[in-house]
C-alpha cells in the first residue's frame, strides 16, 4: 500500500516561507513581508491572479495580483474607515452601493448603521467573493444579511445603466472598495467614473472611493484623485487610515459630497462612546475629523497652498 | 602593474541586495525590506552593531542592532514631532535636553525654536556621531550650532547626576530619543528613569520619550509604559507619527508634564501657517492635535475604558 501526499501550492510571490511585495512601478525599492504558515488557494481568476495564504501572525491573507488586499488581523482599520466617514457624514443614509469590496467587509460595516434600509455589493469578480466566505468568513459573513443584495458584475457598467434612475432611487452613499488602478479597477480612478457616481447619488449623496496611494508614497497622485473629484463634487477631502500591512503603513481615501452644504470631515451624525465601543475596533468620531489632518508637506501638495 | 578592488562591505541583515528587519521578538511575522545601493559602513561599537547603507530610494539609512533608526527620506516625520510637540506644549521652553539622538536630528528641530536658548545632547555612543556627521549631514549639522552642546556620556548617568541641580538650573524640555529597550536603551524604559527625569525638569516642564512600540504591534507594553509614566507624572498621554520606515509605518510617543495644569495635547503658543510651512514639512497645529487621537481599541487599552 502507498499513500499520496497532496502536493503542495507555490506562488511566485512566496518563497524560503515568506511572502513579499514588491512593485518597481509603486512602491521601488521597498517591500513588505509576512511569514507564511500555508498558502490555501492559488488561481488565476477572469480577471487577476488570486492567492489566499494564512500567515503566521496576521491570520488569513487575500492578495490579488500580487498585493495585500485584507488580513484578518488588520481588516477593520480599512474596512471601518472607508465606511463609516461617509456614512457617519451624511444626515440619514438609508440605501448604500458598494462598488468592489468583494471580500464583503465593506457590508459588515455598512449594516452596522440601523438607517441602513439596503446595502447593495457589485463586484466582478466571483472568484473574490466564493474565496472570502470560505477564507476570511468574518468578512464575508454579511453577504447573507438580509438588507444586502449581491451582484456579479462590472461597477462601471452598473454605475452606466443607473445613470437614468429617479433620484428617489439613488444612492444615499457610494464606497468604491476597489484594488489598484492597474488591473480590473483602473477606471475607478479617472473622471468619467466620479461622473457616473456624481449621477447615482441623490443631492445628498456622499461617496468615498479607495486612493490607491499614501502621502508618503506618490503624494502627487492624491493631488490627481482630488482635482479630478473636485471638477465633479463641490466637496472633497483627502483622509488616511493606518494599516500595517498596506505599504508604508497607512491608506488614503477621497471623500465626495454632491451637497455644498456637506461637510465630510465632521460626523453629522454621533454615537455614545459605549455604543461606539460595541460596534467599532477603529472608528470613534474623534478620529473621524483627525484622520483628514494631514501632515504639513502633504496637506501643501493635496490641497493646495495654505489652509484656510 | 596591478589594480585592487577595496573590498566590497557586508552584513548579514542584507542579502541580494536588500536590507531585512526582522525581529521573532518585536514584531514576529512581518518584514520591512529597503533595497540597497551600497553598503557605506558598518561597524560593532563599544554599545551596538553600526550599519549605514544608501538605499535605492530612502537615502541614507542608519541600523543600529539590526533596527532602522533613520532613513533621509522620513526622518523628518519623527525629529519634528518628537521635539516640536513638547516645545510647542510648553509656554516658554529655554533649556531643552536631548538623552540620545546621536545623528542630530531632534537638535535641528530644537534650534528652530527661537525661544530656546540651549540645547544639550547627551549621547553614550560616538560612533553614531561620528558616522551621523558623515553619512547623514542633514540630521547632524546642528551639531555646531551656537546654542548646542553635546557630551558624551550615559544619558541615565547624567541625570542622575542632575539630581542636585537648582531649579534654575533645570530643564525646560527633555527629549529621550533613544533607540529600543533591548540594547544600550533598556534604562530607558523603566520607573527610575522617569523619576530621574521628572527630578531634571523643572516646575512646568515637559518630557517627551520614543515609546518603541505601536498601536498595531505590542498595544500592551504602551498601556505598562503610560502607567509607568502616570505613577511618575500628573500627565502623560500617547501619541503618535506616521513613519513608513518603522515597523507598521507607525510610532508611538509618550508625552509627560511635571505641571497638573499643562495640556500635553495642546499647542500653547503657534506659529502662523506661512511660518510652520517654512520650518516644518510634517509639523503643524493641527497635527499636534490629531496626533493623540487613537483608535478606538487602542485608546481603550492604552487609555484604560472610556474617554471622559
Amino acid at each position: 500500500m502507498s499513500t499520496t501526499t497532496p502536493q503542495e501550492l507555490t506562488h511566485p510571490s512566496i518563497k524560503d516561507g515568506w511572502f513579499k511585495e514588491v512593485s518597481d512601478e509603486y512602491f521601488p525599492g521597498q517591500a513588505m513581508m509576512l511569514r507564511v504558515e500555508k498558502i490555501l488557494h492559488h488561481e488565476k481568476s477572469p480577471f487577476q491572479d488570486v492567492l489566499v495564504f494564512k500567515s503566521t501572525d496576521y491570520g488569513n491573507v487575500l492578495v490579488l495580483d500580487g498585493v495585500i488586499q485584507v488580513t484578518e488581523r488588520d481588516e477593520f482599520a480599512y474596512q471601518e474607515m472607508i465606511t463609516h466617514v461617509p456614512l457617519f457624514a451624511h444626515p440619514n443614509p438609508k440605501k448604500v452601493l458598494v462598488i468592489g469590496g468583494g471580500d464583503g467587509g465593506v457590508l459588515r460595516e455598512a449594516v452596522k448603521h440601523e438607517c441602513v434600509e439596503s446595502a447593495t455589493l457589485v463586484e466582478i469578480d466571483e472568484t473574490v467573493i466564493k474565496l472570502s466566505k470560505k477564507y476570511l468568513p468574518n468578512m464575508a459573513k454579511s453577504m447573507t444579511h438580509e438588507k444586502v443584495k449581491v451582484i456579479l458584475q462590472d461597477g462601471f457598467k452598473f454605475l452606466k445603466d443607473a445613470a437614468d434612475m429617479e433620484d428617489s432611487e439613488k444612492y444615499d452613499v457610494i464606497i468604491t472598495d476597489s484594488s489598484d488602478p492597474e488591473g480590473p479597477a483602473e477606471a475607478f480612478f479617472q473622471k468619467e467614473y466620479f461622473k457616473l457616481l456624481y449621477n447615482a447619488l441623490n443631492s445628498n449623496g456622499v461617496v468615498i472611493s479607495m486612493a490607491s496611494e499614501n502621502v508618503w508614497l506618490k503624494v502627487e497622485n492624491l493631488r490627481k484623485l482630488r482635482d479630478i473629484c473636485k471638477e465633479v463634487f463641490p466637496v472633497s477631502e483627502c483622509l488616511y487610515c493606518t494599516i500595517p500591512t498596506y505599504t508604508s503603513g497607512q491608506i488614503a481615501l477621497m471623500c465626495s459630497a454632491k451637497n455644498p452644504e456637506t461637510d465630510v470631515k465632521k460626523p453629522v451624525r454621533t454615537l455614545s462612546s459605549e455604543e461606539e465601543s460595541k460596534l467599532f475596533r477603529y472608528y470613534n468620531k474623534e478620529i473621524h475629523e483627525a484622520s483628514y489632518v494631514l501632515p504639513n508637506w502633504a496637506d501643501e501638495i493635496i490641497n493646495g497652498s495654505k489652509k484656510n
